[in-house]
């Protein structure tokens, strides 16, 4: 049974997993490249995955069978399980709760090569669709505090497969940095009575001084924030204030979609199809938040080793200055890039 | 001219160093391996570096020259600039100072294969004391607040030579994990009026309960934390209450120094030499937190990938328990592996 424990002395809170590894033995094989050949996530190999919970699939047609357009199934290797009762317990000084949670793969395509770049605009909103829906559904469950989605896409990132997908993690507490963002947002409100992210968003929106905006369009904006932590490090942000991911409007998902769309492939051009992670940044469950939370993405592009030092320290370098990141990214073309792509395909298919 | 930029959300510093990488041309190299060949760390090469602020060499030896056991050196491509003023200055609702800083990497060894594991006992020993005198001789200028150590060893750990070295930073703020440290050890001892880390060694040490103690001496314990983030993370914490590690006294050098060798040679031996970080967690500049801060070395093998996620979330899976890591470095037969590394090692020089 996994469990979480909290470090005594920042009350951080850690999954320690037993389950999923992890030996000595067991380490060189994350350092593999990706094995070719079979994959579970493909078409045909439903019965290798625990069965969905969701899935886009044509009316008439049997669950766990192909003919789907995405799926959401349970995670072979969970993090954390969904059965069991929530204990919370002490040894000595230290605290424990038992490792309750639910951990779903949302499979995000049928074909095995499709990305976020090169899908339909469609399919990338009912990937977000189904990312409201699961958040929606497991929101019954009141053992749940926070839902974390996210991405981990290469193998630098941390992905083990290669066909795309992302993770949900329902979690019984509030995550350290999303608690740390509550904090800083909650401090903001109570003195000026704003939100902090509605106040970041006015100050890089102001005509003629978008330094740090990459796009945006009638509902979202993309930006290089002011104190990024990596190179190319991009957030996206409603421009209206919404604290819940999944209360957005249906008709702004499409404009997320968009948008969403459009950074991922100007990241893949100017940065040659690097290694990412994103992450959903949400409230927590309930509206105690609400006033002063604002959703957001936030996309890492992997594009150094100097994970360990910063990891250990809380302390980072960042050598390309974000405004410099976002012109680069705001000049990279588009136009010309996505023309090459299909020119390629083309050939490909031939 | 680098600068700092503080996280209006996070109160987070970053810096933001155009001087080092940026563009995206120049992302390609840092994924680069070692390049043989030309080592600047190498003696001989000593006009190479920035000239020494410290050596240990015998006397009457030109600076600069060859002859050293050990040097330290300002960083060729320092991420902060020791010249100039300290200016503040806010940009809407943003806050930045300029890149105030020292930054020197510490040269460990002449030999440009030795490491911390096949090194002698006494230059280890050196190391630390390099360290301390480093931080003594920083601390008189008045615009530094805090010193950060820290090591990179090997490529994927962030490492861009070979040659042993570490690096300290001296920086005009605290940064923010370290900030964490002191407010959570505050807490406790406003409540207990007894240090955190304190506390955590008694727990640890209990006779008949050492189970995430992997060895200890008289002055030293090196455990694997009950809340690790990472496989195999140890820690490095003096018995006796020390807030600053430049104050640790002359004799405990030498304990240190073979704890942690012992323990380098442990991780080394079972894990198959990895790639690992290593910081020090010392106390600010100032006497404000000698009551509650306990300075100590955290290490970190990096044998996952799963960098993106953690960097972005704050939130840790660990699939490795503390106490099977702890267990397996305790029972992993080091004079055996010694044994058979000096046998290689007379081998290869035959």
């Amino acid at each position: 049974m996994p469990e979480l424990r909290k470090d005594p002395i920042l009350s951080r809170w850690v999954i320690i997993s037993p389950e999923r590894g992890k030996r000595p033995i067991d380490f060189p094989a994350a350092k593999k490249k990706f094995r070719g050949g079979f994959c579970p996530f493909c078409p045909g190999n439903e019965s290798k995955t625990p069965p969905e919970v969701l899935a886009l699939r044509s009316t008439g047609i049997e669950p766990n069978s192909p003919g789907w357009s995405l799926r959401v199934v349970p995670n072979r290797y969970p993090a954390l399980m969904v059965e069991g009762e929530l204990v919370r317990e002490g040894e000595g000084m230290y605290d424990r709760i038992s490792g309750i949670g639910a951990h779903e793969v949302i499979i995000e395509t049928p074909d095995h090569n499709q990305t976020y770049t090169s899908m339909t605009n469609r399919a990338v909103e009912n990937i977000f669709r189904a990312f409201q829906e699961r958040i929606r559904d497991l929101k019954q469950d009141n053992r749940f505090k926070y839902f974390m989605i996210f991405k981990n896409h290469g193998e630098s990132a941390g992905a083990s497969l290669e066909h795309s997908h992302s993770q949900l993690i329902a979690l019984p507490i509030v995550p350290k940095r999303v608690m740390e963002e509550m904090q800083g947002a909650h401090y903001h409100f109570n003195y000026k009575e704003r939100c902090i992210f509605c106040d970041i968003i006015r100050q890089e929106m102001k005509v003629g001084q978008q330094e740090r905006v990459v796009c945006h369009n009638d509902s979202f904006v993309a930006l290089a924030p002011f104190a990024s932590r990596f190179p190319f490090e991009v957030w996206i942000l409603p421009l209206r204030h919404v604290h819940h991911f999944e209360n957005m409007q249906d008709n702004d998902v499409g404009e997320l979609a968009g948008l969403f769309q459009e950074i991922m492939q100007r990241l893949e051009g100017l940065l040659d199809n690097p290694d990412y992670n994103f992450i959903l940044h949400n409230a927590p469950v309930g509206d105690a938040a609400r006033e002063y939370y604002h959703w957001h993405l936030e996309i890492f592009p992997k594009l150094t080793h100097v994970a360990g030092f910063e990891w250990g320290s809380g302390f980072y370098i960042n050598p390309t200055p974000p405004e410099m990141a976002a012109q680069l990214l705001r000049d990279f073309d588009l136009g010309d890039y996505l023309q090459d792509q299909a020119t390629y395909a083309s050939v490909g298919t031939q």
